[in-house]
């Protein structure tokens, strides 16, 4: 690894993406990265870039100059060791970021994603390849963006982990806070897509996908294999701005036995009802220890690259 | 590392070491530590004990007949690579703990240590010396127990800290609490030495010289430099019931700039002025996640081996 270059991948340059790309140039002298580079973008709208500009992404909004290739084929003909897919969400069949990965892992590359379809849909099929083909899947931006979640168990190594309680949606979370202060649920919504915390179409978030999916990731992750149809779920959408001032929180609770997303209230002296704005947090209880608990941001541009960042440091470190 | 036994001393057999020893044999199949042992436990009161059965613990109370031997000569004379310092903490010298650690660097073998004195005031000794032998001085314990904290970082490469604010003593944390409901200072304190929180001489919790050493030891964790005794230091005695009902936490803060442990009034949107009990707390505000949040139990037998466990894995997986 020391003398040959490694080489990363980007599929979609959306936010995450171009947050991953700022993040990884300023941070790449102080985590002596100067034998890694970024040497390929694709992307639906903007195209295929090769040996991209270290300043590309204060240029390119509006660009199309660039070659539009298919995704897949790119990963197929490149010469990364490394593919980082940050394409969009669906909770459907998870594409086209499940071909995207399968592609790669096929190539003998590594995947990073911060995408939550393929892991919360199709981690299964793509640990099979994984495994047959010897490269890593790594997903640590999929569950609290950069925030330490489910990694962090790699710092209490023997300890069994019980029970896990979090609070994984920020835009609920803001919601439910803008309404526990006197907003009615349209307007704290209103408030929610001004910000950006809310999308257009709020579903997501709102009727708890979003929630759902990382329970999913996180059964996955703990060996629990509840699928993401298996868990139980009831939105916010019927909470009330008084059970929003008592304490009602949009909760994930996952065990052996459980695996659900719904609006419960929290004792005054649990830590998790204190978690305010578009924060996420988990309670991880374990037999060593109890609960301990992890908490800070869910998302955002930065926020997510960090994941991403995270699980390359993992890679390099690894191979 | 396979075919060769890893020995591991224990050096010092109180609360500590006995929660390490059990759960050091609880664990050590799922760890897969086939091939590591306990070979040796030396303790003051217990003496030399070689070869300890694995349900020494239950056994030892009272039992006075294994040779006394001076445990710096035990850790010369001792062919286990692996050191774990659990001896009782003293904030003048160090003592006896820096001489059995100091010796066990210069006959070749790791240290795992929780117990704060020698990392608080001669950390600087113990790295010189380290760095010369190419042994490792671990410490997680002496830090919120098994709860990640310090080491949290390695969660997060890159992300450089800016500053630290924490909960670092649960047992002023509690007597605040109590105080907090309506007890006064005497009786909360009364209370907590009932449970076991706080010892007979509570000087080091109330007057903050446990949390000034904790703010000594993560102020060189992460490169600040600042000295024990650098460190500005208010204790819990001049607290008023009312200031505790409205939210004053015993509250550490570090930077480079700043080293302090002082009560402080905190916002109701603090997570902080959440955290109650013997839980302890830390914020570490981060250039690329703002503030994130760790929150745990910060002492107790089984949560302190878990400490201890955690380094001797990093060891075990380094070396």
């Amino acid at each position: 690894m020391d003398s040959v270059k490694t080489k990363i991948m980007i599929v979609g340059f959306g936010v995450v993406g171009q947050g991953f790309f700022d993040l990884f140039h300023s941070k790449k002298e102080s985590l002596g990265l100067n034998n890694v580079e970024i040497t390929e973008i694709v992307d639906k709208k903007y195209g295929y870039i090769e040996r991209p500009p270290i300043d590309l992404t204060e240029k390119i909004n509006g660009k199309t100059d660039y070659p539009l290739i298919d995704p897949a084929k790119a990963i197929k003909n490149s010469d990364a060791s490394i593919v980082c897919e940050f394409t969009w969400v669906n909770y459907k069949d998870a594409e086209p970021a499940f071909t995207h990965m399968k592609t790669a892992l096929e190539n003998g590359k590594h995947v990073i994603t911060t995408n939550k379809g393929p892991v919360a849909l199709r981690m299964d099929e793509l640990k099979t390849i994984s495994k047959k083909t010897g490269n890593d899947v790594l997903f640590k931006g999929t569950v609290m963006a950069g925030t330490p979640s489910f990694n962090i168990v790699k710092l209490i190594p023997g300890a069994e982990v019980l029970r896990i309680r979090g609070i994984l949606n920020g835009t609920t979370n803001f919601i439910l806070e803008q309404m526990s202060k006197g907003s009615d649920f349209g307007t704290a919504l209103k408030e929610a897509q001004k910000l950006g915390y809310a999308e257009a179409d709020p579903t997501n978030d709102v009727e708890g996908f979003d929630s759902a999916a990382k329970v999913a990731i996180l059964s996955n992750y703990f060996g629990w294999k509840h699928r993401m149809s298996d868990v139980q779920r009831e939105g916010i959408k019927n909470v009330s701005r008084e059970e929003a001032a008592h304490g009602t929180k949009l909760l994930a609770t996952i065990s052996k036995t459980e695996a659900s997303v719904a609006p419960l209230q929290l004792e005054d002296t649990d830590l998790l009802r204190h978690v305010n704005g578009v924060m996420n947090a988990l309670e991880i209880e374990t037999d060593s220890l109890g609960p301990i608990y992890t908490m800070g941001p869910g998302a955002g541009r930065k926020e997510t690259a960090q994941a991403a960042l995270t699980d390359l440091m993992e890679i390099l470190n690894k191979n």
